[in-house]
């Protein structure tokens, strides 16, 4: 078994290597560019970590493993587009750097290339591969559209929060463990069970993005500590606060302020007056017990079990 | 064996029948618009023929042909948006509909779609359509890329065009070819005659294309005929022209004119007097007699040909 640094490398020295043809230049550049700008690589290597539940040869994921993290790396490029955001991991994000018209048709061809990695598994797996690929892509795009729409809605539920942060964060996160389960030999159970796992990880991850991104430590976060807030994003915290306030509140929750600065303090302030932080906790918690569970009623035997059970606490412990 | 217009007639009684999920009714409102807006269904009908070449049971190529012309109209919403086209078919394009970022990502879900479609064939062949179809979509996207490049480059060449439109347009024929042909049951050799039979077939179209947009018949054309003279595209029947006249000609093919009226009955004059017309049949024909050679050569009784045959006829002798 290898460690999940290990798991890291066999992910980056694979990336470098995949080849992309030589031409058209800017249709494969961009991806290039995207693949290599690095992050932790989570999503593949929980592929390779389900796998190695089940066998020793995790080298038989690393195609799905790919697949993955192209898939990933695709949403980012089109989501920058549609947030119009100019870095991606303090780097200019493809549009900036190519043109939209080109992020668009890098991406494009990026969705190709996921689906050829994954093409390349065992063909007596092939068609679970692809059921739960293509479940799990309809899901981060129907929680990006969702995302988008919660913009410009002023009646978003926290049910619908969670259910937008399961489609558009944790679902990938199932279907990378559900993935790498199937590749590995589960049975349909565990497979099932490791879906469950990643999923509510995965919401349990985006809670806890949230209120990193309130509470972060400025030094460690990496971004702007309360950028949610200057930005109404209806977050957890958001929703449940607006939830719990008094009506003569709503203007500090919403209405206009002096600067960034000054907003962001007073509602931190609310939120600690309503106790949004434990509350938040609590509810993150509730996603990773989930996740536990899963894990536990794993039939793997426990000592397999131990970089999973790692992970998860680095996941959840992280500062930014 | 059923006709042409019978083929057709299965595809557009599937196509309403997809089921998309409900929600989020703008993610896929838009998919089941641009489904819905017609066309001859060339090529979902093209994957059909090849499919009863071998077979009977036609049926068994219907979720290919849905995969391919999903496909297909997934290339039209996400090119119309680089193009910035107003109107597709008469109507509203998906993006002056719902909006840029929601046609992305509608279009990203229609790729999806396409690879669901796909994941139906029996599993014996799975594999290889899979290849067949990522190769193509492959292909296309590069089309898509080299036509976006060729708007701003002054020393595009006549092969670099041909290149062009074998990979934007040509290979998605070839492809539903080949991909009918492999669910028939065909061997490798009948469905690698069947891919050339598509790809030929879809450089004389494009060719044909070409010249009917400065020699169709106004009346029937459904274009203005001379959009392409008016827009400085570098067509096949551009790009010879550039090659045979004088230098003190080239002011009439690129430089400025009184009005577009004035410009395309100059540049058509221009065209007469160097054979254009007759230099881009003879290129055209060159393709289709391609086309005709791997039908001709592909062991399968000559009486199942016949469908291909007039469908190859009606396609190179319309007129809009």
């Amino acid at each position: 078994m290898h460690n999940p640094t290990e798991l890291q490398k066999i992910i980056e020295n694979a990336i470098p290597k995949i080849a992309y043809p030589p031409q058209p230049a800017n249709l494969y550049e961009p991806i290039k560019y995207i693949m290599s700008l690095g992050g932790k690589r989570i999503r593949p290597v929980m592929v390779l970590m389900a796998t190695e539940l089940f066998t020793d040869e995790v080298i038989k994921a690393l195609d799905v493993a790919l697949a993955i993290e192209t898939f990933h790396n695709f949403t980012l490029v089109h989501d920058d587009i549609m947030d119009n955001a100019p870095l991606r991991r303090g780097k200019k994000t493809v549009h900036e750097k190519w043109g939209v018209n080109n992020a668009i048709l890098s991406g494009d061809v990026m969705m190709v290339e996921s689906n050829k990695h994954l093409s390349k598994v065992d063909v007596n797996v092939l068609k679970p591969v692809l059921d739960t690929f293509n479940q799990t892509a309809q899901g981060v795009c129907e929680g990006q559209q969702l995302d988008m729409e919660f913009e410009t809605r002023d009646d978003v539920s926290i049910e619908e929060y969670i259910e937008m942060i399961r489609l558009k964060t944790a679902v990938l996160l199932g279907g990378a463990m559900k993935l790498g389960a199937i590749v590995g030999g589960a049975d349909e159970k565990n497979a099932e069970l490791l879906y469950q796992f990643g999923e509510n990880l995965g919401v349990a991850f985006q809670l806890q993005d949230d209120i990193l991104d309130v509470y972060g430590d400025p030094e460690k976060f990496g971004k702007q500590v309360g950028g949610d807030i200057i930005s109404n994003k209806k977050t957890f915290l958001h929703l449940t606060a607006k939830q719990l306030i008094k009506t003569e509140e709503t203007d500090i929750l919403l209405g206009n302020h002096e600067n960034t600065e000054q907003k962001v303090a007073v509602v931190t302030d609310l939120y600690n007056n309503y106790g949004i932080k434990e509350l938040s906790n609590t509810e993150m918690k509730k996603y990773l017990a989930k996740a536990y569970q899963a894990l536990d009623d794993l039939t793997v035997e426990e000592s397999r079990k131990t970089n999973l059970r790692e992970l998860t606490k680095q996941i959840m412990e992280r500062e930014s």
